[in-house]
């Protein structure tokens, strides 16, 4: 093989950081802690941005485009909020470079000062907000759903390709309601769209849940999140979906006449995902060979691969493979036909199961006698022979089913590793085998701290759905009354 | 009306503001030169965007994301493109705010100063370049060809909305080539996509030709762009596509060995449209009731107004017309019935007219007796009936017929409005009634200069097409030899 990669069980953080890096996904610039998106991580991406696009759509929302950057004034204006982003800003300070005075290149120039410094947004609340302040005045006026697909710009210490770089792209949805009944039916609207998503497209069984107050957004009344587990057994937050309660409104002043003629504030929500996701189909599904892409992500749905000793045998079978390309491009299946002449089979094939391509078509002259071709799967990675006639038909069935035991792969893992903890002896033993750990909590950030403290698990959500944890009980570390299970486990 | 829009022949300039800010396109933001692109204008841009990127796909490009951050020392590795954007930077020096230790608030944390510090891309030649630099060894790993969609940003001291703002959206793509001449024609490929994309789905007659020296993109060999005409007769420049050589590989020492095994320096271009296309759009086509969209950017093609007196008539008519709406989208245009019962018909008429909507179907309780509808053109205001039997292939027609003519009106306007010159004299009093001037130019870039600053005037490029320009003469300005007429104009 070309490029060897790294055994989960050996270093799985090796492994991964191999995945990304050496199936052309993306890699580290020059710019501290900012990734470049490669085309075959991109084009995983933009499938992703398309399918959940339409969801969107579908559900009312409309994009739009607010600023990059934001004043420090407007930024600073939700307390919870700058406190929550404050330390870890871009800011901007100045907007003009100029030939240095001693000839050594050029220098920032120090009279081209802004008034106000600019921050990059890590979130776009704080601009959108003052925005929204001009469109309502009336309850007419609501509710109004705007999405925009950006980037934005976190300055994160450290940092890890897909999962935590300083700038990633996201979308963020920011709606405004009239009821807090409304915004908040919103929020859990979005978040099951994300759980959705994860689930039927990227083929990944996601715990939907409320957050614990310690770990809601900054600014945020209630954070609901789609929770995914990686096969090291650690928990990864996937998405999330905000109700602001009127924080921002009030924070700029967004009021609306209602229909009695009475003035009320603005009741508002904001949910995103990001290239984040990236991480967590690389993590939730690779394997030792590579990443494993599930069907509808895949840009590349089947490689085909020519087997072949003459050039005319590899005319032949390329002829065929065109051909068959055709039909299959037809029933809306992407094919590629990897038709380089310098390149031995087998590196091919290690190629293709390095970037995941669920399906590989095998053709040699005996195949090309018989009318049949070699079908291998990279999900099992098992192989069989199939006739060309009708070939789109079982090529369709087969992504299907791959698509679906991708999905149950993951499911079976994931319920092997989530269990029932309920002594904190218990506890400090089996966290450090990693899964999530259903326990009862007494509901207090103090709690939750402690055990944070002492062995790292934070409280991944309050499960709404997968898991039914609303039961009497005690807390697994203070002993208090507790009213239901929640998901403790070491995340990303 | 409920929002007046100033006449074209009035004020021109406020015409234009009055389209963007009225029709719900763009507004100001809080951010000095930045623009918030509300959804119905951005529904245009994510229509042109789709439109575009199918072009590049088609052509072989490729989408990644590279950074927005480019290091300072980077940027001014090239010495052109260091002094064409240096004086337009956005800077940012500090990566942390704090609590103001005399509690006024937040302010920058003085010990969070990067060490070096980071432009907002302007433009991404040199942080793509210096990437190309790890991606490229030898000729196999050529060409590349790559694009971003993406935020840039300018620090413009006079902004308009799309057409000149501190932030905005465009693409940038980048290839890189073994030759020049594989280059050289991809420069020229690029911008062929750009004026079939103008012409065909823009409804814009634009002539392509290269820039002057003078009026090069910073760090390129030759620049090709697409120029339109605005109604007041200035040009705007839609679109430019430059054939760099080798210049970007040589200051980030990018080589690939040939196939004879020698070293070479690699050969780029780069081409970008941007959000400034939405002010052509709505310069090029709008009258002195709003927009005029042709139907291939129109988000909502086809609108649906009803008029009724009573509240059944209104059910009635808005059950026809659900009716007629499935039966259009299924023939793939995009349909909205406005079904507000709150406000008149004419009210809304005057709405979608300034929303530029190509087709309006009006249906009165007499036209639900006999199965028909009035249908009213956008771009000539004229009004007929039509039958609701085969209404979606009349509507299917006269989307067509309206995309062709917003073409030939503009096409006729513009020819309307382009003549040669060939005296000083004259030149100096015809460039003030607006219009390209096709001239004799002796070639150099002080004739050019002194030219701009007698007039304003510029070259806007030397044709390759849509004008017979080659042909020997003398100098308009210099009175020196001539071997061919170039536009000139006063430009956006």
């Amino acid at each position: 093989m070309a490029k060897e990669v790294t055994n989960r069980a050996e270093n799985y953080s090796q492994w991964y950081n191999d995945l990304v890096v050496k199936a052309d996904l993306a890699e580290q610039s020059a710019v501290r802690g900012c990734m470049v998106i490669k085309p075959y991580g991109y084009a995983i991406w933009e499938k992703m941005q398309s399918v959940l696009d339409a969801k969107f759509k579908k559900s009312g929302v409309q994009n739009a485009y607010f600023p990059l950057f934001i004043p420090k004034s407007f930024f600073s204006r939700e307390a919870e909020h700058v406190a929550g982003f404050a330390k870890e800003c871009a800011v901007v300070t100045h907007h003009r470079l100029m030939n240095d005075p001693n000839g050594k290149g050029v220098v920032v120039d120090p009279e081209a000062k802004l008034e106000e410094e600019l921050i990059v947004r890590p979130t776009s609340e704080t601009i959108i907000w003052s925005t929204y302040k001009n469109w309502i005045t009336s309850w007419r006026d609501l509710p109004i759903l705007c999405n925009q697909w950006c980037n934005v710009v976190r300055w994160e210490m450290r940092t890890r390709l897909f999962l935590r770089t300083a700038e990633f792209l996201w979308q963020e949805g920011h709606t405004a309601h009239a009821t807090s009944e409304e915004a908040s039916a919103k929020a859990y609207e979005m978040v099951q769209v994300y759980a959705d998503f994860a689930r039927n497209t990227m083929a990944l069984p996601v715990v939907v849940g409320h957050k614990s107050p310690n770990e809601r957004f900054a600014g945020a009344l209630d954070t609901l999140t789609i929770e995914a587990m990686m096969q090291d057994g650690k928990a990864l937050q996937a998405g999330t979906s905000h109700f602001l309660g009127q924080n921002f409104a009030k924070s700029f002043d967004v009021q609306y006449t209602n229909k009695e003629g009475k003035q009320e504030y603005v009741w508002a929500t904001s949910w995103g995902v990001s290239t984040r996701l990236m991480g967590a189909l690389i993590m939730a599904h690779g394997d030792d060979n590579g990443l494993v892409l599930p069907p509808a992500l895949a840009p590349i749905q089947v490689v085909m691969v020519p087997i072949f000793k003459t050039a005319e045998e590899h005319e032949a079978i390329l002829d065929k493979m065109y051909e068959i390309k055709k039909e299959l491009e037809a029933a809306g299946h992407s094919v590629k036909v990897d038709d380089r002449d310098t390149l031995r089979p087998g590196f091919k094939f290690a190629e293709w199961e390095l970037k995941g391509v669920p399906v590989r078509v095998a053709i040699g002259p005996r195949d090309l006698a018989n009318g049949t071709v070699e079908l291998a799967r990279r999900d099992t990675l098992t192989k069989q022979s199939a006739s060309v006639e009708g070939l789109a038909d079982t090529i369709d069935a087969l992504l299907q089913d791959i698509q679906q035991n991708i999905y149950a792969k993951a499911m079976s893992f994931r319920d092997a590793n989530v269990r029932k903890c309920d002594s904190w002896e218990e506890f400090k033993t089996e966290i450090t085998k990693g899964g999530f750990l259903l326990c009862h909590w007494d509901g207090t950030a103090e709690t939750e701290q402690k055990i944070k403290d002492e062995t790292k698990a934070t409280i991944r959500c309050i499960p709404v759905d997968s898991y039914v944890c609303e039961e009497e009980g005690v807390d697994i570390y203070s002993g208090k009354p507790s009213k239901q299970r929640v998901i403790f486990a070491i995340s990303y």
